[in-house]
């Protein structure tokens, strides 16, 4: 049961967002920017950042929703899962090894993210705009973590409810839908 | 030294928001409505809770911005530093003792957030608003955390400086000055 009441009928972080409009507005455009927005790193390579953020700090719901949302987005269901086992061998590429090792390291705490860990990404290609935002992805998908896990919202355990999140996030991004969620069933 | 090429004369996390301003507008927003904001909790103590948060983390640069900050605003130099130390003994009263214990547990985890906490800030007469704004000030200063530390900002020693910003955030609040900090000597 969420900590405080929450509308029943949209769990995770949606309740959450719906909750607090005024502060849900500027959290949706930071997400909608560096996952949606301009950059060099791939929407679905910003995804498996949020989905290993998530699952390090063992938040179900948005380790599912960013999962499958990188899943989709990849158009490989295995990336992800890989990725959140075991980064040095999951199929990506080694540029993304190092900033996704960036993302682990700041996930424990900033200062864990070394020099030579920014080396290796420097060496393997990424810019300082990348592992900026690497950094900065991480730091957002731990505030989301947080958010979802001290106010206990709810985890929906059924698998096609983040099929749904996954379609609506790749499909629609992180702006609110307009007029809200009243007149949808999620 | 920084791990990105960040601006010298703008430490922490100055100098992070001025290196991307379409990331740094949101971020700024959500802080001003939540510290600033109109809320039943006073401006320093939220500011407590940045400070206590930041203290847990090891980020020294937040830590003494936001204890300054909370020094200026509740008119009193031992307050900050007492609930870092022990927030059971610190002279606040028993609702921002159960806030500040909520808060604490979010920044290890949102997980360790339990209904004895909650019930806890309740009895004391915590408002559900009350309890989601420190989850989520908590939420937030664990990002800020994680982008000062992940990037290796620089860390002013002189306590000056903390003194010049504490005015600054406390006077001016989160808005990026207008035109930026090109004239400004920090």
């Amino acid at each position: 049961m969420p900590h405080i009441p929450l509308p029943e009928q949209l769990p995770g972080i949606t309740g959450l967002l719906e909750y607090r409009l005024d502060t849900a507005q500027p959290i949706r455009e930071l997400t909608q920017i560096l996952l949606r927005g301009e950059s060099t790193l791939s929407q679905g390579e910003r995804e498996l950042i949020a989905a290993l953020v998530s699952s390090r700090n063992g938040t179900v719901f948005c380790e599912a929703a960013h999962s499958k949302a990188a899943d989709l987005l990849l158009g490989d269901d295995e990336i992800a899962r890989a990725v959140k086992q075991d980064i040095e061998t999951a199929p990506v590429s080694e540029k993304m090894k190092a900033l996704l090792h960036i993302a682990a390291l700041t996930q424990k705490n900033g200062k864990e993210v070394t020099p030579e860990a920014v080396d290796r990404a420097r060496e393997a290609g990424a810019t300082g705009r990348e592992i900026h935002d690497t950094v900065l992805i991480t730091a957002l998908f731990c505030l989301y973590n947080k958010y979802v896990d001290g106010l206990a919202s709810l985890t929906p355990t059924d698998p096609a409810y983040y099929q749904m999140l996954g379609e609506r996030i790749t499909s629609r991004g992180y702006v609110r839908p307009p007029g809200g969620y009243q007149l949808q069933t999620h």
